[in-house]
C-alpha cells in the first residue's frame, strides 16, 4: 500500500467518523445509522433476528494470507449467513474492532471497503459500530440484524422423521483452500524466492478467502413454496451441524456418502494432500451453505431446484445419526467441527 | 475460588449451553433466545434500539482489581445505558467472548452470573452469543438491544438555542474510584503485606467497579411528562459528550461550573491527589449518567425532579462551548475524553 496514515491523526471519534461518512441507509427499516448512542430500526411487520459473532486476529484469521478487504467481506458475509439460515434476510449490521498501533488507516479503510461491498450485494445497512484500541491482534465484532416473516422463520429444532435432508452448493472446498494456504505459508517461511502457485486451485482459494452467503438459496426456497422444517448453515463441519439439527429435533439421521456434494477441485487436492476426502466434506467447516430438512411430500419441488442435493433423511431417535458408506457400512458422526477451545 | 474445571472437559458448545441452560426469557419481545442460528425478537408495536460494545482486557478492564462478576455486570450495564440514552428501555443481549486458557469455567460463571444479575435487575433477556478462544487477553462483545416508542426516541440532534442542559446524579466518581484503584495497584506491586485501605472511598469504588444505568430517570422524565430534545449516556466524559450534542444539534452551549454534581467523595479525592476537580468531573468518564436538554419551558418540571441538576442552556452555534468558572471567567471545553487511540 502507497499511504500510510497513523490512527491518532484523527483519534477516536475522527477515525469512525473518517470510515463511516460515505455510508447510505438503503433499507427501510434502518431509521437511524451510524452516530447516536444506539442505532434505530423499525421492524412493524416482522420478526427481528440478531446474530453476533466475535472474530479474533491467530483464531479465526491469519492476516498473513488474508488481504483485509476480503477480511472485510468474509466478517460480513459469515453473519449474513447466520440470518439466512433462519429462513430470513440481512438489512443492518454493526462493527466494532479493536485495533492494534500496526495498522494505519489506509488498513482500515481497506477493511471497511470489504464490508461495504459485502453490504452493497446484499443489501445490507451499516448502522453502527466502534474502534477502540487492541493490545494485540485484531479483534472484530459483528452483530447482524435482519428481518423474518412471521410465521416462516425457521429453526433447527423443526426436523421431522421421514423429512428429508438437503445441502446447498458443494462441502468441503472452503477447508481445502486453508489447507492449501497454511501449506504456502510455511514453504513461504522456507525460502528467499517464492511465488505461491495456485493454478488450478482457485475456486478452493476463493471459498476460504471470499465466501458467499447463500441468499439466492432462500430466494429459490420461497419461489418454489418451501419452508424447511429445519435449517442451519453449515459452519462448523456437515457432521457437526447435522448433530445440532438431530439434537434440537429429538430426531436421528441418515446421509449417504455417495450424495454428499463434493467439487473436482477439491477431490484433487484431497488426493494430492493424502487426505480423506469424505473427512474433509463432513468436517471442513466454513462452507457456508445450508444445510435443511424439507417434509418429504416436498421431494419434487427439492429435486427441481438447482443446486439443492438431497443427501439423507431423517429418522427416530433411537436409530442415531449415521454416515452410510459407499459400501453399505454405516459411519457414526461425531461432531469434529472446529472446536477450537478444545 | 474453590473449583477449577477446564474448560476443555465441556468443549464450546457444551460450555456454552453450560453458561446459557438456566436462562429462562421474561420478555414479550423475547421470542427464541440461545440455541439457534439468531435471536428472534418480534418488535411489531416500536423500534428496535440496537448498541454493540467491545470491551478488551489491558485496554477496557484491568483483571487485577476488577472481579470477574463484576465486569460481567459492568458489560452489560454500560449498554443498557446506551439504550436509555435514547430513551429506550433495553430488552436483550448477545454476549460473546474471546478467552484464554487461563480461564476455567468457574471464571467464566462468574462473569455470567454478573451479566444475569444485571439482567435480572434491568428486565433484560440474554438471547444469544458464543465462546471462542483468545490467543491473549478476555475480549467481551456485547450487543443491547432495546425498545424505543415511535416518536419519543431522543437522538443527540434535537437541541435548540434556549434549552436547558440538565444531567443525573454526579461527576467524576467513577474516574476517582480508577485513580484509587490504580494508585493501590501500585503499592500492592511494591509490597509483600499489604490490605488496602479504602474505607470512606466505597461510594468511588462503587461507581468504578459497579455502575448502574439511569433506568430510574428515564423513567422519572416520563412519568413527568418530558421528552428530552437531545440526549447521551456520559461514558467519555461530559465535555465530550456536550460537544457532540452540540456538533449533532448545530448548536453551542454553556455550562456553569458551580452547579456541575460532585460528590463529597470525588471532592476529597481529589484534594487528596492533587488533582484539578472540575477537570475530573468534565472528562473523568465512565459515570453513565444522563445528559439531556430540555425546552425552557419544562424548566419547573426538570427542577422539580430527584437528582437532575440544571447546569447550563444551549446556544448558538458561533457563541461555540465554554464552561463558566466560578469567577465568571470563560473556558473553551474540549474533548479530552478517554481516547484510547490517541
Amino acid at each position: 500500500m502507497s499511504n500510510r496514515t497513523e490512527i491518532a491523526t484523527l483519534g477516536e471519534f475522527g477515525l469512525i467518523r473518517h470510515l463511516t461518512e460515505k455510508i447510505e441507509l438503503k433499507n427501510r427499516s434502518s431509521v437511524k445509522g451510524v452516530g447516536d448512542d444506539a442505532a434505530v430500526l423499525d421492524y412493524t411487520d416482522k420478526q427481528v433476528l440478531v446474530t453476533t459473532d466475535l472474530l479474533l486476529e491467530g483464531i479465526h484469521f491469519d492476516l498473513m494470507y488474508v488481504p483485509l478487504k476480503h477480511l472485510g467481506y468474509k466478517s460480513a458475509i459469515v453473519n449474513f449467513s447466520d440470518i439466512y439460515a433462519m429462513n430470513g434476510r440481512p438489512k443492518q449490521i454493526t462493527v466494532s474492532l479493536g485495533i492494534s498501533k500496526r495498522f494505519c488507516i489506509e488498513d482500515l479503510e481497506e477493511f471497511y471497503a470489504g464490508i461495504q461491498l459485502a453490504c452493497d450485494i446484499y443489501g445490507v445497512d451499516l448502522v453502527g459500530g466502534d474502534t477502540s484500541a487492541s493490545r494485540t491482534g485484531l479483534a472484530i465484532s459483528i452483530t447482524c440484524i435482519g428481518e423474518g416473516e412471521k410465521g416462516k422463520v425457521v429453526y433447527r429444532s423443526g426436523a421431522k422423521e421421514t423429512d428429508l435432508i438437503c445441502v446447498s452448493g458443494d462441502l468441503g472446498a472452503a477447508y481445502m483452500g486453508l489447507q492449501l494456504l497454511e501449506r504456502e505459508k510455511s514453504v513461504f517461511k522456507g525460502e528467499k524466492d517464492f511465488t505461491p502457485d495456485f493454478s488450478g486451485k482457485e475456486y478452493l482459494l476463493e471459498r476460504q478467502l471470499k465466501p458467499e452467503a447463500r441468499k439466492d438459496i432462500v430466494e429459490a426456497l420461497e419461489q418454489a413454496g418451501i419452508i424447511p422444517t429445519a435449517m442451519m448453515d453449515v459452519s462448523d463441519g456437515l457432521s457437526s451441524e447435522l448433530l445440532h439439527i438431530s439434537k434440537a429435533s429429538d430426531v436421528g439421521c441418515r446421509i449417504y456418502e455417495e450424495r454428499i456434494p463434493i467439487d473436482y477441485q477439491t477431490a484433487m487436492m484431497a488426493e494430492q494432500f493424502n487426505m480423506n476426502l469424505v473427512t474433509a466434506a463432513l468436517n471442513g467447516g466454513e462452507d457456508y451453505e445450508l444445510l435443511f430438512t424439507v417434509p418429504l411430500t416436498d421431494h419434487d419441488k427439492v429435486q427441481a431446484m438447482k443446486g439443492i442435493k438431497v443427501i439423507g433423511h431423517i429418522t427416530k431417535p433411537e436409530l442415531g445419526n449415521y454416515l452410510v458408506g459407499r459400501d453399505g457400512g454405516e459411519v457414526e458422526l461425531r461432531a469434529q467441527g472446529w472446536n477450537s477451545l478444545a
